[in-house]
Order: structure tokens, then C-alpha cells, then sequence
């Protein structure tokens, strides 16, 4: 509808994230076979202090879709960073976090579902950011805390920034 | 990546929702001067058991952008819609409710926030749909409590499904 402006100033430590990554990963837990996934990643902007972000994975075997996310991501001040996520399994969460020598952490500090969602409590993601041969490429984990298992390994993945 | 697969059946009674509204409202609160604004709202599916559900407006004078909210609609049993969504002011909130002869009446039943964020404590939405002359007609109207203020009239708003 209108031209992108400019990146609002309070997001330049976040500007490398913008466009789309894609990459791979695999995902355990304790209570499910492990499992192999495709993954490609947006954030976009419109120039206000907020980063879109939106998420999709599908199975490495047969491309059936997996899990989804979407939200945004704010810095509210140099080296903080805050994250608001809607899933589609009925969770809704607020991360915080920092952004610090090219590695990001975020830790639940709200979880909230609907009345028929299962019960995740707690997530937490270390995103680590590298470059590799002129390429951006990202590598993260996330460990979760769901259905009585305390906080445990439960994804990991590479992308790389799309040109 | 994937061909769209058919709409998962616990979603039949919100099929009329998918695609893109567009339209215009005004808004009002006592903290603020009241505005108008352009609107277009995207629902869509992967053949799992949610709607994806994004949103955005822009001011009515200048194009600037405005709000935008992006989450999941499901529909756990006949009758009952459950939301989860993800606010750029980081705000997240679950909103539970009823559809029943073309009204989604939708409350919020948990709302968290980041750290920095304004203080919204509730949103009731009511979104009426009708047909005229041909076309599927959206007319809704959001209530909001927030910083100190007791649930108001907000928003109003009407759009259009583009064909």
C-alpha cells in the first residue's frame, strides 16, 4: 500500500534479521518419536518499533505442514530484546531476552492457552548468528517445558538468510 | 511448497472467514483523539485444525501505518471459537467465545504483557456477518480496558470479503 520507510532506529541491532531464512532442523521430546522438518522464517517491518515475524515447518519426509508461529519482536532498549508469539496449538507467550556478540536468548516470562490447548509452560531459545563463506546463517535451539516434563532439549536447526 | 489441502472439518462452520477483508472504521478511547483508519484482515489454512489470522490498518488521512495484530482461530467444538493473538504494542491474549447465527462474539480470558508495554487488560470483540447484494459483509466493534480505563467502545468497523 505504501513504500517501506526507513527501519524505526530502535531496531537497528535486530536489522540482519530482516528477509527470510530457510534451513532444516530436527525435534525431540520425550513424549514423541523424533522427527526431521524443513523451516523458513520471515521478519518484515514498517518502519514502528517492532519487527513482524511469522514461522512455518513442514516434515522433511512428506511436506505435511508441522508447527507454526507469529508475532513480533521489539527492543525496547540497546541489548534487550522482548518477543510476543501466538502458536496455533491454542499458546500464547512473552519472551524476553538479549542480543549480545551475535547470539540472541529468550526466556518465557508469560505463557498463556486457551482452554483446550495442551499444557506448554515454558520455552527458551538460544539463536546463534554467523557468517559462513558470505552467507547468513543462523543456528538455534529450544529447549521446552510442556505436559508435566520439566524444561528439556526439544529442537534444533541451521538457516541461512535467503539472498 | 504444498498444494492447499481440504479445510479440516472441526473449521467448517468458520469457512465463510478465509480470504481477505478490506474495508474502513473509526476509533475512539478517552485517552486519545479519535481516528479513522483503512483495514484488511487475512484469514488462511494449511489443512491443520486453525485458521491463520492477520491484520493490519493504516490511517485513514495518510497511510501511516496503524495497528496490526497476527494470531490462529480454532474452533475446539461446534459452536465455541478459541483465539490467540499476538499485539506489536506486546500484548498477547487468548479470547474465547461463541459463534451462532453469523455473530463471533469473543472475549478476552488471559492477556499477558512485556515488560514495556501498555497496560490493556481486556478486549470484547462482536463481529456480525451479513450478505448485501451479493457480498459478504464484516461489521464489528471492539470494547478495550487499558491504562486504568474500564472496558470502552474503541473501534468500529465494517469491511468487505474481496472477491
Amino acid at each position: 500500500m505504501s513504500p517501506v520507510p526507513p527501519l524505526h532506529p530502535s531496531l537497528a541491532s535486530l536489522a540482519f534479521l530482516l528477509g527470510t531464512w530457510a534451513g532444516s532442523g530436527t525435534g525431540e521430546y520425550p513424549t514423541i518419536d523424533p522427527f526431521a522438518y524443513n523451516e523458513s522464517i520471515t521478519f518484515s517491518h514498517v518502519g514502528k518499533p517492532f519487527l513482524a515475524y511469522s514461522q512455518g515447518t513442514r516434515a522433511s519426509d512428506d511436506g505435511r505442514p508441522l508447527h507454526a508461529e507469529t508475532g513480533y519482536w521489539r527492543c525496547p532498549s540497546p541489548g534487550r530484546i522482548e518477543v510476543v508469539l501466538a502458536h496455533p496449538t491454542g499458546v500464547v507467550e512473552v519472551e524476553e531476552g538479549t542480543i549480545e556478540d551475535g547470539t540472541i536468548t529468550l526466556t518465557t516470562v508469560h505463557v498463556a492457552r486457551t482452554s483446550t490447548a495442551k499444557d506448554v509452560t515454558s520455552l527458551t531459545r538460544v539463536l546463534r548468528f554467523t557468517h559462513d563463506q558470505g552467507a547468513s546463517v543462523l543456528h538455534y535451539t529450544v529447549a521446552m517445558g510442556a505436559v508435566g516434563v520439566p524444561e528439556t532439549h526439544h529442537l534444533a536447526a541451521t538457516l541461512t538468510r535467503e539472498p
